[in-house]
């Protein structure tokens, strides 16, 4: 039901209106980027500048040789109208604006100037992404609106009501391993709007899961139809802005949308199996669970890598989360203590690995053990921060070896947990990078804490549970 | 009331009874650092080696030349006994108990075991910390059981029944400028327990503040009076662990105790203006404000420096933390019209530096104008994080060097907020330990969201005005 508008996403031709000499400029960043990454033509339009990185300027959209398909709009907004004109003439199926003060000004002049640029466009069927919005990431067509973001394709689909937070969850979620198959960052929602998006991404093949942040419902009972149907399909997980009235007060000032009350926002989510984050970190953290950890509906949890008062407040975190840390069954304690009288009987969950020393058993033979009990459903394994101590480096490599050979052989989610403190000093930097690499390449959820990864596979399992009672 | 238990850690003379040449073992590092800190007469004793660090050694405690008032034990549990009525011989004030496996392995031999010590130890005026700890770190004293400890003393005083995290709240909070005036860490409790720990800290002259990680509570009456004597002379923050059903099984295994309702204990936190923390990340940002920012009673917020959905999650944030982001104030309104009748009127709480693009109007005067006005208590000003791109790295400098500015003259409390996630390569951690190194010499609160900002500067808060309420 989405698809109808996939064909904006495919241009064949793309212009940028105040592509800028300047690298400072956001119409420099958008038209280097399609210049460098996109397979179509790139034209950059500027009435002044002669040529825009080498490639030679036009005055205006109309002067274009040809037909152009894409459209993207870093000039002022007193201009729009007028371009909006030139769009509709040359052919344009969509113009992006990032052109910003219009409603979310709240002065009845700019209200009024986006309401004629709708018409217009309307009428000329010209579809508008924006304004105030940085717009499309989509990597696999090479067009971007960062200066940094991967150029790789992934399978996450994003949309951001706010550029700002889409740049964050492609930057930092990069960082984790998650690659997108494109974001969409659409600022006031003038045209295309979070239910047509999310209709999109609902049956976009390119896409495996659906994130987002959105301020404002342009029309609840649509968008409730699109959750619903989304969420049968894939998982959703979406950041709503505007919870408080301050936070409210924000949403008209930035996009000019109507935030609308918390309590419909949590039934909509709870309705129609969408995953309500209340955090960027939150998002990030589920987006990185639904990613990398498969289906899981049981909540009987091992947890293995803490030490001492950590194993303590880690057990708090994941029961206050709604996991069940199950104690050691029978038939496991038994062979344990075969094993070791004295340790086999003294094992908990979370496995504290720091009792262990002079034992025959070792922590890794302890929690492979334990987790290949068929009563275990799902396995967080912490394994520490990179560290500029050699030995402890080695420990910590050591543990991720470890759990990548429990994880292979068990066929149930795990997670990993790494504190993420910014390092000390080179040595620690390296160190924390190896890795965290390692756990992306071998495909782990990396999460900072057992609290944020209880919470995520808590979370996880919920919506899996919502997709088996609906079937 | 509490500095009766002072002279303990006042002492002349240090053994380490198990003091190992393998620089792996705990009793290395224990008569290392003495040795290189400590400005006493430092003994190791073991009944193997010669010598260790190039001292000779003792092949027990009996056989020091002299009396010995302070002893650290890192051999097994079942030499312990002897030990303690070594140390009994030779006038010993304190035997710190390394050693572990008493009490907390629930086996009914350890537990008899460790009771024996007890009677031992009270027969003979002898005074246990642990066992099952990792007992003292007091960097003046030279006294520390990490290997990078920071030997910088400061105002902050820790208590914690798990060395794990005493050590985590060291090293996590050194990394945020936090220095420390004792951290104590006392495992099992047998003899030295909270309250005493907490009457001490809460009349030792060398500390400020208070915090600590609890699992048991021994005398539960004690311990109220205890934090109520505390927490009128300075904050007091402690984070519970043996909140749940799981944490409490935890720990009984860990440190024997017994964990108690956690209804009782919120109830304790409130009526003796405790400030209870739900994990060590929000310890450490308790321990970060009560450190850096003055007494503040207000709820009246200002937030600078986020941008576009960022400040929509903001505002929500700060306002479910509990604080009030105060509208601009009528004086201010038109004061910035003034200056810009555009931006002036549009300008918001939180301050959207973004949209400022080509006004007469900078973000760092918006700041500061608003700032200055009395109606606001406390600022939250976020100023990135470090960056391997030089035009965003000194952006993030600018608006920190406006933040000192504007703090400095402004005489009420302000957070700063930057992201603390690991940096992708060594320009990145570069500038964001300049940025964090900065700000920490500024004597600024550092925390990696608004949100904790928010949620700490809350507490904060609420702690001052328990102060008021008293009095």
């Amino acid at each position: 039901m989405g698809l109808e508008i996939d064909y904006l996403f495919h241009p064949r031709s793309i212009a940028v209106a105040g592509a800028s000499e300047s690298p400072d400029k956001t119409g420099h960043t958008y038209f280097k980027n399609v210049l460098e990454n996109f397979q179509g033509k790139a034209y950059p339009i500027n009435f002044r500048a002669p040529e825009v990185l080498g490639v030679p300027t036009y005055k205006s959209v109309r002067d274009l040789p040809e037909n152009v398909d894409y459209v993207i709009s870093a000039i002022p907004n007193r201009d729009i109208l007028d371009l909006v004109d030139a769009c509709i003439t040359k052919g344009a199926k969509i113009l992006h604006l990032y052109t910003a003060r219009f409603s979310e000004t709240g002065f009845e002049e700019e209200i009024q100037l986006e309401r004629d640029i709708l018409s217009m466009a309307k009428a000329g069927g010209l579809r508008i992404l924006g304004p105030n919005c940085m717009g499309l990431y989509y990597p696999k067509e090479g067009i971007a609106w960062g200066r940094d973001f991967p150029i790789e394709s992934g399978k996450v689909g994003i949309i951001s009501q706010s550029g700002g937070n889409g740049g964050e969850i492609i930057t930092m979620g990069a960082s984790r391993g998650l690659r997108f198959s494109k974001v969409i960052s659409y600022g006031n929602a003038l045209d295309l709007n979070e239910a047509d998006l999310i209709e999109y991404l609902a049956d976009d093949p390119e896409t495996e899961l659906i994130g987002g942040y959105i301020e404002g419902v342009r029309d609840g009972p649509r968008l409730f139809k699109a959750l619903r149907y989304a969420s049968q399909r894939k998982p959703v997980v979406l950041l709503k802005g505007g919870r408080t009235q301050a936070g409210t007060h924000m949403v008209s000032s930035h996009t000019a949308s109507l935030a609308g009350a918390q309590e419909v926002w949590q039934a909509m989510c709870r309705q129609t199996g969408t995953t309500n984050a209340f955090s960027m970190d939150e998002l990030l953290d589920m987006l990185v669970a639904f990613s990398c950890m498969p289906p899981a509906t049981g909540v009987n949890l091992l947890v293995g890598g803490g030490a001492g008062g950590k194993s303590v407040t880690s057990a708090d975190e994941c029961e206050e989360a709604g996991l069940n840390l199950l104690p050691i069954p029978e038939d496991v304690r038994k062979e344990l203590t075969t094993r070791d009288p004295f340790f086999g009987a003294w094992v908990t969950n979370p496995v504290d690995g720091s009792i262990m020393g002079g034992s025959k058993l070792t922590p890794h033979d302890v929690i492979t053990l334990i987790a290949s009990s068929p009563q275990y459903d799902v396995v967080i394994n912490s394994i520490g921060a990179g560290t500029a101590d050699p030995s402890r480096q080695s420990r910590a490599t050591r543990i991720l070896e470890h759990t990548v050979d429990i994880a292979n052989n068990l066929g149930k989610p795990v997670a990993l947990v790494m504190p993420d403190s910014a390092p000390e000093n080179v040595q620690q930097l390296e160190a924390t990078l190896a890795l965290r690499n390692r756990c992306i390449e071998e495909g782990f959820p990396i999460f900072t804490s057992i609290g944020r990864a209880s919470r995520a596979t808590s979370r996880l399992v919920a919506y899996y549970r919502w997709r088996e009672q609906i079937d």
